[in-house]
Order: C-alpha cells, then structure tokens, then sequence
C-alpha cells in the first residue's frame, strides 16, 4: 500500500520479517502517528494480536504465521506458542488456519514458510482486486464498512482491494467510510488507507448507512472474518446491518474475501463464535469516560450475516455465489500459483 | 424527572421558568456534571438551542415558547424573536408550532403562556407513557435510540414515557440504548435518565442494534423530531436503520410522540428537511481529531423513517395507526385537559 511519509509515499506492508524480526504498523496510533514496531517473540506476537496492534483476519493469520516462525528461531516449544497465539482471538477462522498449516511444516525453515503464507496472502488479495475492479463503474458510489484494507490483509486489502485496482485503472468514484464504532477503523484506518491513495471518500456515522443507502449508494463492499459452509460469514460488528439495510433498497451487497477465511468444519453461522470485547471501548472515548458511572456496555467484536443477503463472494477463484462455496474451501496448497 | 444530587435524588424538569429566567439543564455537560444555567434573553435562548445545550423536540419546543416569553418581559420586538428562534434548527416541527402558538398570544401574559406550553408537554408526556406502558411486559428487552427521554420532553419523554410508567408500576424488564454517533445522546443523556430511575439496561454501539434485534429485542420504542400526514416521520440519524432491522426482525416498531409533532402542511417524509451538522461532530472525540487530515465526513442529524416500518404512534390520545394520523392533526387547545 501507498503510504505518505517524511520521504515522500512509500510502498510498505502491514507487516513483514527482516533478520529474524517481524516490523508491524501499529495500527492503534494510527491515523495520527505511523510508528513501525519491532516483535523478537511469539509471546510479544500474541500480544501484538490480542491488543489489536495488528489486526484484521488475513493480517492476524500473517502475524500468527510469523509468531511461529520467531518461536522456531528461538527454539521455542511449537505447540505450545501454537496454543498461545490460538487463543488471542477467537473468531478470525486465518489465525487458526495460519498456525496449523505452520505446525504442519514444522521441519522446514518456518521464517521462509512464514514470508511464502505472506506472500500468498497478498496475492490471493490482488487477485480479489482484480476480480472485483469491474463491479466499480464510473461515477459508483461505494460504501465500505470497517476496515478491509492492506492493514487487515498485509497488503492490498479485500474489501480495498477491488477499490484499489478500479482506482489505479483510472476510474472514478466514491466511497461511503462508515467510522465503525466502537474501534473506530473506518475513520481511522480505511480513511487513511484511501486519504494515502488518493481515492475520493467521506466518513460517516455508522447510522446514516442506512439514509444514504436510500439513493446514493450504489454498491457495498465488506470483508470477512469467517465464512461458514453455508456462506453465512462473520465480520465486524454492524456488517449485518449495513447487509439488511442493502437488502431493503436493492442496492448490491458483496464480500471480498480469501478462500482460506471460509472454514468448512463451519456448517453455518450459528457455530461462529463471537467475540466479546472489553465495556471499556464503549464506555471510554480517547481515556475519558463518556457514559454515567455504573452503565455497563455490551461490546459484541462482529455479528453473522446470513449468505441470503450476499449477491456474491468476490475471492481470487472469480466471483462465487454461497452455493458455490463447497467446491472451493479449504485451499490444499500454500501458495495459490 | 428524578436526578441524583448531592442533597439526594431531586425531581427536576429539563428547563423552566422562575422570576423572569429560564433555568436549563446543560444537556452538553452530563453526564460527567451536572450544571444548571440561566437564559436571559431569546438570543442566549437561540444560542442554546442551535448550539444543544437544550435539545430535542419537545424541549426545544419549550424553549422556543420561553424564547418569546423573554422577548416579552423585556419588550423586544416579538416578531424579529420569532425569526431568531424559527432559525437555529430547522427539522423539529415543534420548534416552529410553539413560536406561532406564542405570536398568536402576544396580547396575553407570555410567561404564563409558555408555562401553561411547557406543562402541556409534560402531560403529554405523561399520558403518552400510561398509553404505552402496557406494551411493555415483565422481562421484555427494549432497545431505543437517541434520547428520548425527559431532557428531551421537559420532563418524562416520549420513547422513555412508557419505559417509566412501566418501571415505576413494578415492571422488570431491561432497556438496550443506541449510544447513538456522533454525539452519544444515548450513551450519556439516556444511560443516565435510566440511571437515575433505577431502570437496567446496557449501552450497544448503533453497530450491535442489529445483533441483538436478530433474537434478543421484544420491542423497539423510539421518538420523532417531525411526522408527516401519511406517518413517516423524521428522527435522530440511525433510528431509519432499526426501523428496518426490526422489520426484518419481526420486532415491533414503535414511535412516540406528542400530537403536536405532527405538520399536516408536510405530506410525505420527502418534505422534511434534514439538518446537516458540522462534520467536526463527526471527526473529532474529545476535542481530538479521530480521522485522518484531508478527509471529511458528512453528518446528516437525522433520517427519515417510511410509514410502513411503524406498529403505531404512541401519542397522549391513544395508539394511532399511520393512516389514524388525519383526524388527529394540530391540536386546536393549547393544554389538552
């Protein structure tokens, strides 16, 4: 991704390896600092997870991948560093796929292993890119929810990516960034993503989705943190929202997505689990508490939307419908060639 | 309403008039402290209103009404107050039904006259909650958006009114509240309305309404700013997109209000004007800039709902039906006795 520094705009990674260290964007500063950390362990690694450092699924699959490979240069015990990044987070099906699919190779270089599942994951999302760019016509208004950029997938994005690459191929449109309560990465993550990019865009309240959704959206693009068999999938809290809200004024709704987020052992979206985070990201605003003391807060991290509602998934396979997700789960080799 | 204060809990209306000055609850301050202000004059009444010290429908209602009463007692020229006041927002019918009411009076004692206004809204107020307390049963979940409570009412509510009736009747039930971006009316004005009454409930980010509405919301209850004569109405930004999820969600939808929210001069939701507020509301928390620089953001105050998403208006004469509207319009009587 494009991103503007002191030296001018530079092409830069969520994360990649270099000498035995994984350099991250820490994502939490953004967009007022950008500030690249250095990660020596696969304890530092999990906790990098845990407290959204890095975050998005393919991006928390990449980090997992390389927290293995930084226990194996450490000599770390594999499954137990396998076990501890597992239970960072519980509803991204990459994180768990990343790390199995590292313990299967464990008698390779795993830092090599690490950078190919990196390097995979980049590709399969400009290939999304590519497959999703002519669904962007000229003058389209495109609304986005949170953030599915080259942030949460190390690079290009999914969501993003079909942006990206309407955008590079010389088209001109508009994108609806809704802020994403509580955490926010709409406004500060996707804002900047686009802002980097140059791509035309405004932020908005996630409730006024729905009132331009009325007339002046023409289509949704989201991603996903995992699909079950069925095409049900779970992603960022309010994604099924925006989907019902598409749905009701016939607007198309779509989700860009790798084919390793769809987890067949899933038969549908009831067996996703959700994750629930901390009252605090609802309660406080910038350290400083907003709601009167003693009002609690639920904070459900992503909902189900069920595949009804999906025109279709937009994946580096080509556009597939949610029945025609069988065929396609569970990618058998690293690198998609 | 009831407020916690040092000497205990008070009972205490929004605003209210006592020796010539309108005393006023500052709405921008709570729930962190609360402060009681004074307005002299209409312009420092104008002020507070654009600038929502005092805020919602009813409240502005009263506000406005105290507006003129001020002009009055210190002869300024009425006409040119009612413009003053007529300007600061343009969406709440009420605003502009309480400056005709009180120019149509101008030969009365106007400090009486708006009393005898602010009164008659809590009345409403009140019988609207004794008309819709029964729609709330023991153990049910309420989910509401914005405030629509006392602060917004003088006292009471509207969408609050029959949470209380219920809950002072001896109701267990629990209420969800839309924090409601960007200014979080919810998370401050209404968790602290429940607060204070004792009422359970929780703050959601808008995001997580339609989570809960899936399989954990018996009824949706919120107010209105403006009612067309075919019933849809305008309210709050977002309170469009529960309407929607509740009726895909088979949840009822409820919308309460005072007669005199109603404008038979608007025929459909098309004609209300939608104010669009400063997008600073939007890209700043706290007084500090969440987005990136560079990018801007739109911040529509409200949507308009369609007829067809609303059960029924909860009002001071009963549950009426969107087409029940007509026979209803433009009370004739300024209290309803």
């Amino acid at each position: 991704m494009l991103v503007s520094t002191a030296e001018g705009k530079v092409d830069m990674r969520a994360l990649w390896m270099s000498r035995g260290v994984v350099r991250a964007i820490d994502q939490r500063l953004l967009p007022e600092r950008l500030k690249i950390i250095s990660i020596c362990t696969y304890k530092e690694m999990a906790e990098a997870i845990s407290n959204m450092t890095i975050r998005g699924a393919p991006s928390i699959g990449a980090a997992a991948a390389y927290g293995i490979a930084l226990a194996s240069l450490r000599n770390d015990n594999l499954d137990k560093a396998a076990k501890i990044l597992k239970a960072t987070r519980p509803t991204a099906h990459d994180l768990f796929y990343a790390v199995d699919l590292m313990l299967s190779k464990r008698n390779e270089n795993l830092s090599r292993s690490a950078d190919e599942y990196a390097d995979s994951i980049v590709e399969m999302c400009y290939k999304i890119g590519q497959n999703g760019s002519h669904l962007i016509k000229n003058g389209y208004r495109v609304l986005t929810h949170c953030n599915a950029g080259a942030l949460a997938t190390v690079d290009f994005g999914t969501a993003l990516a079909p942006i990206r690459v309407a955008h590079r191929a010389g088209k001109k449109f508009f994108v609806y960034v809704d802020e994403t309560r509580p955490r926010l990465q709409g406004a500060k993550l996707t804002a900047w993503e686009l802002m980097n990019e140059g791509i035309d865009h405004a932020i908005i309240p996630d409730n006024a989705a729905g009132h331009y959704m009325k007339d002046s959206v023409d289509i949704v693009i989201v991603g996903a943190d995992r699909i079950a068999r069925n095409g049900d999938f779970a992603n960022k809290i309010g994604t099924y929202s925006k989907a019902v809200l598409a749905k009701e004024n016939g607007v198309p709704f779509y989700v860009a997505a790798p084919i390793s987020t769809f987890d067949r052992k899933i038969k549908n979206g009831k067996q996703i689990p959700i994750e629930e985070r901390s009252e605090d990201e609802v309660l406080f605003l910038n350290e400083r508490r907003i709601a009167p003391k003693g009002s609690r807060a639920f904070n459900p991290a992503f909902d189900v939307t069920p595949a009804r509602y999906v025109k279709a998934f937009i994946t580096e396979r080509g556009l597939l419908k949610p029945g025609e997700l069988a065929g396609h789960q569970e990618p058998t080799e690293l690198r998609i060639t």
